[in-house]
């Protein structure tokens, strides 16, 4: 089938999991969870694979743009709070994202232009999961 | 704030980010991408992680589930495959789901209740992803 991706998660013990894409199967995710619920705490929370989707897919469309734009980023992270619904199935209500850009002269206009294509056009998972919760954003250059 | 996750993301070369969560910062993730659009497929690609998280959530849910039923499963694996839309942002527009159970005695009625909970009481990433894409599921008992 074109354009289809496939992962598959083996459960290994309690609430433990490892997930690889069929793009890359030597590369394996361990999902666990909380103590509270059953888990170890020994890897990543399924919901928490959301946010870290969000943070990737949209910083490799900003830090792609600005390689183009030939913008010198000397250090680049991506912090992402998502606020959960009180009751099941906890659903993300609000997600807020921060971007922060280290380097020199670096073009504010070309920031704000490569966050906005990533939002609008390129980042898949930003439009998926705006359709769920708010998105919000901000940035910071130093 | 209560009910809040929160991950962070480090750029460390081309498109290969590192991200973990506040939850458990010792556990981290390695994103890249395709060579084909400037990666070196040494990670797993943001949108895949969704349906891993998809995977993990739901099957989290069902192990949990079918545990408290009594039910002896002595391996499980999730298959999830996403088909994704041709053009820009390319949002999965159809995901299918695929559990596998083995074990002795495996009740089905067990294992058709556990899914459907997951699908529409406990699972978020499923509630959060069916407003973007079809979500349908099979299972396999051996």
């Amino acid at each position: 089938m074109p354009n289809t991706m496939e992962i598959k998660l083996n459960h290994i013990k309690n609430l433990r999991f490892e997930g690889y894409s069929s793009s890359n199967p030597d590369y394996k995710i361990i999902l666990d969870t909380s103590k509270e619920v059953g888990g170890n705490d020994e890897g990543i929370k399924p919901t928490e694979l959301l946010l870290i989707g969000l943070a990737g897919c949209s910083s490799m469309d900003i830090i792609s743009i600005l390689s183009k734009k030939k913008q010198i980023i000397e250090s680049y992270d991506v912090i992402v709070k998502g606020q959960r619904a009180s009751s099941h199935p906890m659903v993300f209500t609000k997600i807020n994202i921060i971007y922060n850009f280290k380097g020199v002269n670096i073009d504010e206009d070309a920031i704000k232009r490569a966050i906005s294509l990533s939002k609008d056009k390129y980042c898949s998972v930003w439009a998926m999961l705006q359709k769920a919760a708010d998105i919000e954003y901000s940035y910071n250059i130093v």
